[in-house]
């Protein structure tokens, strides 16, 4: 797949081989990390790229999403690009004036260079693409699709378990019904030789359309609401937030919160050489004596995802 | 007249030898934007200008505007300045705690080299220029005044007409009462030798005062209602969108709206070299099939928004 | 005390030789300041600093307050750094999500290399910080603490006596209860044999635990009510804000405002070589014709606070 001056827009863009280039990549990028983050003693430290020297982004966030902006912020300032900051869109833009996305996009065409947006609505960030010439990054479009999480939870995969994903055994545990972040992780795996263990209630079963791509390309795939009886074979476990929002009420999410907790006991169950995901924020779906276990991957996955949207920013733009 | 050190606030400010000095620089600017933004393949891509390196800009948005404050914020950053922006001054300033807006002027005038403002009401951009030390740009104070709009507009005649704007028939369409873009681009207009022709229902005529201005200055006018019956004649079309905002109700805003539509059976009257100018956001006065018309200049007009502040800026700091 | 590194929290983490230490280093930002806001012509004018090339700071205010984000934004910008902003956290992070403090900081330790941290609850900076593999620097947590506020305070009396604190008389008028500003004042004020004048309304005297610290290091204290009468002895005085929001009731508020108002008459009592502070923003504390008066430093203060503020910055990352 060709990268410079796409948009991105969905998990289904990325085949195999474009993963792989962009894991190449975000190993750079890694390396520029390292460089600038370096404590100062020394003159070790270096100073911003020029990779995007004369090159600005700006953010438009119509719900916002302070990690997510920051994640995308930082990641072009680092490349040594500029950034315009639109944090709350619905309250402060032309929205309220009834512009259309598509003239948005055709206004800001005329501005930056390439767009972050984030959006309640699904589909909304395919709207404001069909008016840019420039590229658009999908940063989340409601319950749709939010495709660098989905990246960064991949490459999170290929960075620990050193490039050998096929024959790992995959759990996910939670809310798999309404899970953007479960789903387009599914979207990546399928290229991969994996076997699936999806741990939810019955009433929050993983889609059905989900299971049947991932059974269509040969894949095992377990559904089980036990978790204790399965958390043992898991080499990867994701799990999630129940997420207020997508339940018809407050009491609706709160009969399910609570029902799958990791904490250090239920962590002694874990192969040792696990690894356990969370797309953060946490609430109380892993409790933080778990945080000073070496198999927590939740924090570093924020690095990750700092150092996949440099990545796919320097090869975008 | 003179630049450095200045205050933007009005339209009234510019004399025509100002204005031809303003255009030139601009053309600079676009010079700058096509090194800036090209496709940057074989190297020809530029980084940022230098004029600015060391200067810091903040944006004071009393009143949310994405367009105005992205466009002011790009021009600062792409000459090598930095940016601190308050997008929502109403809510989250001072401004609460009583602070009047000339204490906030000789406040930022301690931390930044240049302020660029917007405020819903008239002549509190002055306010804060009267305690400033640093030049002050008007990026609109409600219905009063917001030059850069009006240059952008001026600008974009001058550069589709090539210098020629003597001669020109210029036509305004829709409410002229409360335009305060048509109310602009008359006080520059009125430095050549044009003809006006205003379209507007009875009840949303231009103010007795513009058009007696530039009657004074031996400028023809033609007031009507009649579209159909002039667009043939006009050079240039200024459309401008029906503001909720300025009327006593939305039922009589509604009432108004969609009275002139520029729609592709509509443009055919037009001029075959004729420009379509609108200030957006639009919502109904122009059809998106227009956009594929080459008359149609309303984005570019951003993209000249961007020169022109970029100019301005380089030239008042 | 070391800096590099360290969290800024509070006001008594400072000892006198980190103060002396941090004046050098503010008189060396001064320089830089200097070289950057000259006015361009002749080429004197600078560029951005190289000290923080490579480095992000972000600002987290859960409580708006432009001057103090502005001032902590400019701070970084002038010594090369770049900024991503939180003006309105409350609004619009994950804090409706319910992530703790300490969760957001082992997020951002992933993404920046420094915190400006503002919030309404005290403790929150600490519980933010005690997740940060960063430094983090209190820039105000509620009534609780704001040291570099304190900072500014103690370094404009050292600048303006030319670094002799010894032996001046300083007045403190108005609300002492609420007084976070002048609390912190005291604290540093503590190492240097000076004598203190606290003026307000019986309801509001400063609290028995500053005063009796204050005299346990064997310093004069004097309370009253009385300004007239001790105004002429006061090298330095500082005047605070009745804060609306410390009280039970605007009520409240409102019977002890415009109790001790600093106009020109009231001026012609203080000595000629005193000095007039003010935290701003100011509402009727002090009247408009006292900004003429040489003696008022409240303008100043805020150029000393970026001064303060970058300081801090390069010291500590």
């Amino acid at each position: 797949m060709e990268f410079k001056g796409q948009h991105i827009l969905t998990a289904e863009q990325f085949d195999k081989k474009g993963l792989l280039a962009l894991f190449e990549k975000v190993r750079e990028m890694e390396e520029v990390l390292v460089g600038q983050r370096a404590v100062s003693d020394g003159g070790k430290s270096k100073g911003f790229e020029k990779t995007l020297d004369g090159k600005i982004m700006a953010t438009l966030f119509y719900e916002p999403s302070t990690r997510t902006r920051f994640s995308f912020e930082t990641a072009f300032l680092r490349l040594g690009g500029k950034v315009i900051s639109g944090a709350d869109m619905m309250n402060t833009s032309s929205a309220k004036k009834k512009e259309t996305l598509y003239d948005t996009g055709k206004t800001l065409s005329q501005l930056v260079d390439v767009i972050a947006m984030r959006h309640p609505e699904p589909g909304s960030v395919d709207e404001l693409a069909s008016g840019c010439s420039i590229p658009v990054i999908n940063a989340g479009d409601g319950p749709h699709q939010h495709p660098t999480q989905g990246l960064l939870d991949i490459y999170t995969i290929w960075k620990n378990f050193e490039g050998k994903i096929d024959g790992l055994k995959i759990g996910m545990v939670g809310d798999m019904k309404h899970s953007r972040v479960a789903h387009s992780l599914c979207e990546f795996l399928k290229y991969w030789n994996v076997e699936f263990v999806f741990v939810s209630p019955e009433e929050l079963k993983m889609p059905e359309v989900v299971v049947e791509e991932l059974k269509g390309e040969d894949l095992k795939v377990l559904e089980t609401t036990d978790l204790e009886g399965t958390i043992g074979e898991m080499d990867v476990i994701l799990t999630t937030r129940i997420q207020e929002e997508r339940f018809s009420s407050a009491d609706e999410a709160e009969k399910h919160r609570g029902m799958y907790v990791f904490d250090s006991e239920m962590m002694e169950k874990a192969k040792a050489d696990a690894i356990l995901m969370n797309p953060l924020p946490r609430v109380d779906e892993i409790t933080t004596d778990v945080d000073y276990d070496p198999r927590a991957k939740y924090f570093d996955q924020v690095g990750n995802g700092l150092a996949v949207r440099m990545a796919l920013l320097a090869m975008v733009v």
